[in-house]
């Protein structure tokens, strides 16, 4: 049988040169747009719809969207709310399909829109995420959002978390330094996350504007099976066996 | 007194993002070029003129130079030898001036000219360009050459080990998770490079293709006090206190 690849792309600007169309890409930026997006389908979002730039955002919210939107981590003054995963409260979106533009990670989303399929990853549902790929048995690329276009250690400690699973199938492989880097970067941090993640510059950010109440969160492993999967232009739950 | 800080670009691609004119960048590209420059300035030659482009590079073959030329570890028929640091002989290169043009290496360094100084890294000279940065005093920002715009493990590997010994002088500090993560790298690698080297990419494509002699060679450390320098579009090695 065909063995399958696994890359990790550390940075959207360099997505051109691993770029892939037989890949499910997995997109991830940690703190905090992914996790939150996982957390508002755990809460019963019907949808989102990921835009790239403020003035989308702000015409969706002028014909009556709701809209989720920040940059560097502050909520826009026209959005309802910004890119914690604590606003996307059951209360809030249940139901609900929601706008969201952030500042690396709904960019990312529309770059990985030339991959096979493309899915949300998170610690939050890390299993679900390698059990789904495993299955397909397709290619893997992770996506890494980064922090505006500059690599950053959480996306990356992710990504070898989740390459580290799926490779216990051997039916996968790499020969991806990235992925390689990714991996032991994760293995050197796994034993004491919070402690690593005290060094990462967006835990500083974060940090520095009160915004970090959500890292011990944003690290917590499987508190979900649903996989956000981008269908047409919106962000939907996975359904397995699709 | 104001800190310098270090950054570590991990390939030409994100430079944009790292770019800084206050900035010594060093540019490395282990495998081979960085190491194959040193070397060359080791057997005394006098200045190597690195172009980007092969037509560039056969322009000057015409014109009368002594040209070095490859594409992906392959010597190009019109230049007179290519990127083995073994080609680099004291028969050859002593007293002369060479062209230069490699895969990734040379574009790396002209893109790095945008710095207040620009020099050529390797393990062959690592400590004679950590004391040159030290007594500088300038922000440093390592460009890792990588592979046709990828990360790759060996320059990040060297981007860690040059970084950490930089911040043991507390004039300089980073906050940059690329620097953090190549010294996490390095870390895991030192006690056994050549078993880790085993794993990266570039490895395995200079063994299928019999070019791989030169890998203990170019992971041996200080071998030589000379440092490249890049001035006007040519290399020379740098004059102390300069």
């Amino acid at each position: 049988m065909e063995k399958r690849k696994i890359e990790v792309c550390y940075s959207p600007a360099l997505f051109p040169y691993y770029e892939n169309r037989d890949a499910i890409v997995v997109v991830t930026d940690i703190l905090r747009a992914s996790s939150a997006i996982v957390t508002a389908f755990m809460n019963g979002v019907k949808r989102i719809i990921p835009v790239g730039t403020l003035e989308e955002a702000r015409a969706y919210k002028d014909r009556g969207y709701m809209v989720a939107a920040e940059r560097d981590g502050f909520v826009r003054d026209f959005a309802d709310f910004g890119n914690s995963p604590y606003n996307f409260s059951k209360e809030r979106v249940a139901g609900n399909q929601i706008v969201y533009s952030t500042t690396n990670g709904t960019n990312a989303i529309q770059l990985a829109s030339s991959g096979s399929q493309v899915l949300i990853g998170a610690y939050l549902n890390i299993t679900a995420l390698a059990d789904h790929i495993r299955e397909e048995k397709k290619d893997l690329l992770v996506l890494c959002a980064g922090w505006k276009n500059k690599f950053n250690l959480e996306d990356t400690l992710f990504a070898g978390a989740l390459s580290g699973m799926v490779l216990e199938d051997d039916r996968f492989y790499t020969i991806c330094d990235a992925t390689l880097g990714a991996i032991d970067l994760y293995e050197a941090a796994r034993g004491d996350m919070m402690g690593y993640i005290e060094k990462v510059a967006q835990r500083h950010r974060l940090r520095k504007n009160n915004l970090d109440d959500v890292i011990g969160y944003c690290h917590e492993i499987d508190r979900t099976e649903l996989v956000p999967v981008l269908e047409n232009n919106y962000l939907v739950p996975l359904i397995d066996g699709k």
